[in-house]
């Protein structure tokens, strides 16, 4: 990564620090399933009254994989625009081969990313071995305009980015981080302990362990639950970092049911729809994604109003 | 589907008959990584020599999700052009999104292909129930200009089509077959029995259980060893088909080492090794793909050598 | 296995003929959930009207792991008493020590059994790797007085005993045969290629891949659903045998369902309410296993109804 | 349960206190594979110089799979002999049958245990759900002589006790805690959470997540690595509750490795072999389990030697 290094040695001195919670925001949709710009600034119009670190677009709950890589560069475009200088924007930038990262990973740097988010391909899941991986993340990094931001979400992939490949990894001067999704709180203690001599920054991919994430030594975390409670994430994370442990278990455990409805139990269907309970435009989904049904709205409700947020 | 009756009437009168065998092609790359069209023409002049009944494009084994939708369709065309008028072109169309399913269906059309071959939507696969697929795939084949083949291929998508969508599916007059590759033989028997009123047609999606699968009622097979050993394959076939299950078996039990080493244990890169040993054009994989390795190669041989094929 | 080549020899000599059809017969308890020997008799007279080859006795279906040792045995002595003597009494044995396994397939041959069935251990499934697995059913082999088949169950041990391990085990004298629960053709079709030198015997362990088991060389089948449609499944055997696979292949379609629902969609304690249908003794299941809801009994009778069976 | 109401109501005034660190103890074998008696009672000498809590005996550790009835009661009865009256004996008692775990927890009680632990049946997984599993828990409760634990190994049975079941468990006069060996900490907090008006105790069952578990408001752990490292795993319960989590990281990170290299890894042929190095006796593991290869040999040093521990 020689050209890498000439062109990005500026960044090394002064590492991009991730810390804090980012919402990885929904992508509404018109009544047609067109890209909603209205509707999404509106939301922007709200998220920056919470002490957020960044946003996160085009993750898993921005449907990606439902849009075009025109889309998917558009809408990072007009996040930026709307999203204060002092935000940090990650874009989520991973496709299936190599040669498409790099080129969306540009892409999104050209529209205003300041990292991007790269997810580990898996339909050949058997051959994505570390050796694989290693070298995709390898060449993503050498050529990305920005810091890259390893992503590893096996509810998603059937695949988890292995230990070995995030520790060889987080020796690139242009990787400086990893969101996990996988809630494996051991193997995010041993990521941080085997990558403590990188000042590599580890992200919790969800709410429902981020105390536990801050306690073995996570700097912030990528919550889809942020996209409706995200001034309650903000507090907990505030809490965790004053060392507050006993108010942060009792916020911690309010927030663990709702953020399993609208994760891994009824997914971004019923994240949006909270979203529209909380004021925020969340609306349909493109398909093959479904609505919640209404059996699946009464229960939804009932995991944030048994924990008081509704 | 009102549209669709009145566009297609014609082709129900004529139902599309799938019985066969299909490899399902590898797509040579050049050692930059580019489509080696070249190549690609070289290894149809092989293929066409076999009593294939057609080809598929732009299955897993074509590394589809590897290649821009251009490309995807660029190679249909290319084959199509090369391809006997007899000889029936499956096209993988399928996406993530039903939007982008339906219009790469219709490209996929316009470049030739005499059916679709469409697969089950996975990246939210806790959303993908039967509800959400049937919506799916019924959008796609209303408005397909040709017959639909579901595919369902659990290895790599980490879903399989429930059976009740597909009896469901296999009432839609544009819907004729399923590809499925996940070898559970009673399934397969399952599916025949519960549709036999559509006369929907099931093909076995690896060499494997090809004549167990004909022996429960299948019509054909999607191959991905008919890229090396096609002959042998479209002979296994006769056999079954005549009801000379002595012979077959003898000829299946040697198929099936070879086949599991270029499916499921070493994937399209041994797929594209064994290959060059016939006489074609595997080359290169686009990555994040990797080649085999040294000692992948000699298992590769062991497996194609102790079954007497090298 | 010095000592046991001297003591079986006599065996070597005439090997074990396993081919056929056999219900791994249920348990009856009565309402104090003690074996009831009296239905259990009952079941008998009636099973031994049906050409069977013999009677699986403490399988998966007879509820084994809920038995002491001692009315394992018991059960089995009871059986082999009404058993005429040229039915073949094939006795589970298995348990989780190699001693105790030892120890239990000589009362079982004491008791009468012709043959022991030995399930892999499995609870810790992550140490019983091919060396460990053979090491075990070599020990057990050495010793029993009688010939081992090898029991491959995954759906209730979480563990499939591995291919190349069987194949070893089938060159020992006195490993006959394996029964393989798992449903997977490929592996059975490659079982029987790779252990044709010894005249290893498979059985299949489900009536819903039986015609293709025994298209693939199966030589027959211990079916939970034997317990029930124990006449047909004969009939399906004698099909198969006889090459008329035609008629085989709508009688197989019939049983699938039926099979799936007193296996892995309802267990044994459908089973047990579908014998009492069929005239025979089911009855309550040792806890912790629970009867079938009513909304299970609905499905239950639609499975055997909807094919008509009922 | 009213028997159990009337028996047993003066403990329901002072419940069992749990908290603190558990080893789940090995059992030795000699040469010839019988309980070790000798060496058990010096590795009992070695055990009461540290301030644990208790002991656990015939948890997954103790191999209990593989020992009779007999020895399983033996071995706490021994145990009991030696161990000091404030140091609290927890001895596990499950079986598959209900009535097999209800009389052992009764002479688990004779022999000198102050609590029993249970484990989930796990045979017909498939029919273990929550309300089989309530039944099984609450007859087992309201008939023990002693308080229960309630224990959740998902690695060896693959199945995890469901949260609901949990929860209304909880509410038992005489079950007074969980082990869970599942390392899900979102869970971990979520059960503490519900069960928070019961006084219900959670014990981490592994050292790789116990910072993680005290944080989210377990009392203790039952971990294999105190085998080992007891010493150690109690300094780190003392820096958690003491709120010393700076401190407590440092010491969890470089529990992690050898804790995963003696559980998931290598399992208890590995714990037994690292006992050896700390001055314990671990010895030769009851068959089918195998020893350590010379390969996981070296793998398990240098798990404990990068983290300073040999």
């Amino acid at each position: 990564c020689t050209v890498w290094k000439q062109n990005q040695s500026h960044r090394v001195a002064a590492r991009l620090d991730l810390s804090g919670i980012y919402p990885p925001i929904a992508t509404p949709f018109t009544a047609k399933e067109d890209v909603d710009y209205q509707k999404l600034e509106e939301n922007l119009q709200s998220y920056v009254r919470i002490p957020f670190k960044g946003l996160v677009v085009q993750g898993s709950n921005g449907e990606y994989p439902y849009l075009t890589d025109e889309e998917r560069v558009d809408v990072v475009r007009a996040v930026r625009r709307s999203l204060p200088a002092d935000k940090l924007l990650m874009a989520g930038s991973g496709c299936e081969s190599t040669r498409a990262t790099v080129q969306l990973s540009e892409k999104m740097a050209a529209a205003g990313a300041d990292a991007v988010l790269v997810v580990t391909p898996c339909f050949y899941r058997g051959r994505m071995d570390g050796r694989a991986l290693i070298r995709h993340f390898t060449k993503v990094a050498d050529s990305s305009p920005v810091p890259v931001v390893l992503y590893s979400v096996p509810a998603n992939t059937g695949l988890e980015l292995p230990l070995d490949a995030v520790v060889q990894l987080s020796q690139h001067p242009n990787i400086v981080g990893l969101k996990d999704s996988g809630g494996d709180i051991t193997r995010l203690g041993l990521i941080v302990h085997k990558t403590k001599a990188q000042d590599f920054q580890v992200l919790a991919g969800s709410a429902g362990f981020l105390m536990a994430a801050y306690c073995v030594g996570a700097v912030g975390g990528v919550c889809a639950l942020a996209n409706v409670l995200g001034r309650e994430l903000c507090e907990l994370q505030t809490l965790c970092v004053s060392g507050r442990w006993e108010e942060a278990r009792v916020l911690q455990q309010r927030l663990i049911e709702p953020n399993a409805a609208v994760t891994r139990k009824l997914g971004v269907p019923a994240l949006k729809q909270a979203m529209e309970w909380f004021g925020l435009h969340g609306g349909a989904c493109r398909s093959p994604l479904q609505p919640v049904t209404e059996a699946e709205v009464q229960q939804l409700r009932r995991d944030f109003s048994s924990n008081g947020w509704l």
